[in-house]
């Protein structure tokens, strides 16, 4: 299923960005837009302290029905009250007021810092007149809501007389940093709000939501989902087949920019209990800064591998049937490292994309998590907040 | 509760170090002991696959009694199957002749690189004649089992007429860097077997279990307690506070000299539904990459805060009732950022000991864990384990 050498929209959706001033000059605003009302669905972060844009998009997405995305960048509108949530309002009322639709059929998203003001009186000032720049490349819209991603992220591929597109952000030096993702799907394809939500649930769970870059959980995470139907009715299981690709390839270009990154780590669990401690085992090792700064350096330093995997307590794990694999090449048997030779393992994870695969021989539990290396700029990009 | 200027022995307790050819030129084997048989107790990791020396210890402490303890650094005796539990053996056999007691009598312990064999040879000749070098020094002692801990650490302290003592290593450049953790306590009070392991227990969990460097979890951990008895019977009540004293402030020197470590973290939830609910939120808080480079950078990104408290999706938590200070200025109130002088806050977040406070406003749970910042120093020590 290939996807297109540029980037296109489905027929009907349009895009533009700006810098409305919250930013220097870089762009800081999006407006994605249906021509026709579009069936629609989204999951939010499950971060206790969901940002006012969350709040508002659990309150919009009830409606099942969507003509437009609105979204800044820079100042991220969390931890800012009932304050907050009345900018988001703002926010979504001036939006509409562009595309001729009202306020609760727009998704509101901020990105940026936590806990200060949205400078709603500029965001205002920035959307009106915006509807006049709506044009035809993804990358544009992508472009408005990077924030220190190192390049604009959109991907299309067709599924029967459909297409689908994805527009996202990921894990860039954004003030807070905290992996604050951020992807919408387009598609022309005709279904209803109940069905995209179905599917976006399973395809979200098997991509998305097996990334991680630091383990930190945004509070602003949002991936939504808009089909405007006019490419017709598209077989089902052909559509969905599609969607698992694009949210796997989208998830992998997050991965792989993630926060100081240079390598893109897929980790397999295979023969788990089941699907949950696949995906358990699967994310301690992802995460684990040991296994991570071991990919970074090239390092075969495999043993980590058996560390991560057993501290998953909860998990069912036995040393004698565990067998791990780096691109191909076996480093444990029966859970005892074997005499490999190094330097063939080194050129094993000094490769842009490494993939481990781990054995439980315990069930038929299967999971793939998605990261990236740790590196010193990951510390860079972090630490400093002000001076940056 | 006055801890020794210098720290010293219990009565009956003795320790020698030596080089034995594991590493170039550094002490790489270290033994404790005791005059006569003490009672003792134990707790080790409960990462699945746990090393040799583990694995023989949880046997050797069923029978409650150690004369000594030997241990080597540089090569952890982990993933190495059946011929690792038989060289551990040979270990405590070597060091149990030395002491004129048998190998049941002698606890094990190896930290280093996971994966590779233990040279038991090497370590047999070098602990052969160790008897004769025994002095009562407890930090020649921590010396020996140092690996790139900047310093070695002993404490101790008077609890009635007995005194307790502390050795210990922390998360130092050994080669697998997983901040390994061996602690060793050893007392001239009376006690049995059964009362020490619950008393090591509950201070464990107030104290090391709440210690984190990294999030992973160290195959060889190990904490045991010895008590020869020979100041006779002391005041339980008195004697677990001094134990539970030393073993917070132990892990304080774990935590402030983690890998690359330049600030302690202390981070304190009150007003959790119980006290797991406090545990869980107080070390994702003190885990999360994003509050360490904060730390570390001293950038008062509060935000973040909250972030780590949201992402413990299975406690209970309230916006409007969090609050949270850094150093006893308060940062955040009702779930919403103040509008603090961020100078203070930078200057607060400045110190060498960061305390986080969080009050959850739930219940009457709390817990502190104890952390350290994020530094390039970490991925430094952890990307290059052959170069090193």
């Amino acid at each position: 299923m290939p996807f297109h050498d540029r980037p296109q929209f489905p027929r009907g959706f349009h895009c533009a960005s700006r810098n409305v001033g919250l930013k220097p000059s870089a762009k800081d605003l999006a407006l994605f837009a249906s021509d026709v009302d579009a069936a629609a669905a989204a999951v939010f972060t499950r971060n206790h302290f969901p940002g006012a844009p969350v709040i508002l998009g659990r309150e919009t997405i009830r409606g099942g029905v969507l003509r437009g995305i609105v979204v800044n960048s820079k100042v991220s509108n969390v931890a800012t009250g009932a304050a907050g949530v009345e900018n988001a309002r703002r926010m979504a009322a001036a939006a509409a007021t562009e595309l001729g639709t009202s306020a609760d059929r727009m998704l509101v998203s901020s990105t940026g810092v936590i806990g200060v003001s949205l400078p709603i009186e500029k965001i205002e000032r920035g959307i009106h007149g915006i509807a006049d720049d709506l044009q035809d490349d993804p990358l544009v819209g992508a472009e408005g809501i990077m924030t220190t991603d190192t390049y604009a992220k959109a991907l299309s591929i067709g599924a029967g007389d459909a297409t689908i597109t994805w527009v996202a952000k990921g894990s860039g030096m954004i003030e807070p940093n905290m992996a604050t993702m951020l992807s919408y799907i387009f598609t022309d394809a005709a279904l209803d709000a109940r069905t995209l939500d179905r599917m976006l649930r399973d395809a979200v769970s098997l991509s998305f939501n097996m990334l991680s870059v630091d383990g930190d959980t945004s509070t602003s995470d949002t991936c939504a989902i808009l089909a405007n139907g006019l490419a017709g009715p598209v077989d089902e299981a052909l559509f969905y087949e599609a969607l698992l690709v694009g949210c796997v390839r989208m998830t992998e270009m997050l991965a792989r920019d993630g926060e100081g990154a240079e390598h893109l780590l897929r980790v397999t669990v295979n023969g788990a209990a089941d699907d949950a401690e696949a995906r358990r085992v699967s994310k301690s090792i992802v995460n684990s800064p040991l296994v991570k700064t071991m990919v970074h350096g090239a390092d075969p330093n495999v043993g980590r591998l058996l560390m991560a995997v057993g501290k998953c307590f909860e998990c069912e794990i036995h040393p004698e049937s565990t067998d791990a694999w780096i691109n191909g090449y076996q480093v444990v048997r029966e859970g005892t490292r074997l005499d490999f030779d190094e330097a063939v393992v080194r050129a094993a994870l000094a490769v842009e994309v490494v993939d481990i695969e781990v054995r439980l021989g315990v069930g038929d539990g299967v999971a793939t998590a998605y990261g990236c290396d740790l590196t010193k700029a990951y510390i860079d990009e972090n630490a400093a907040y002000f001076s940056s």
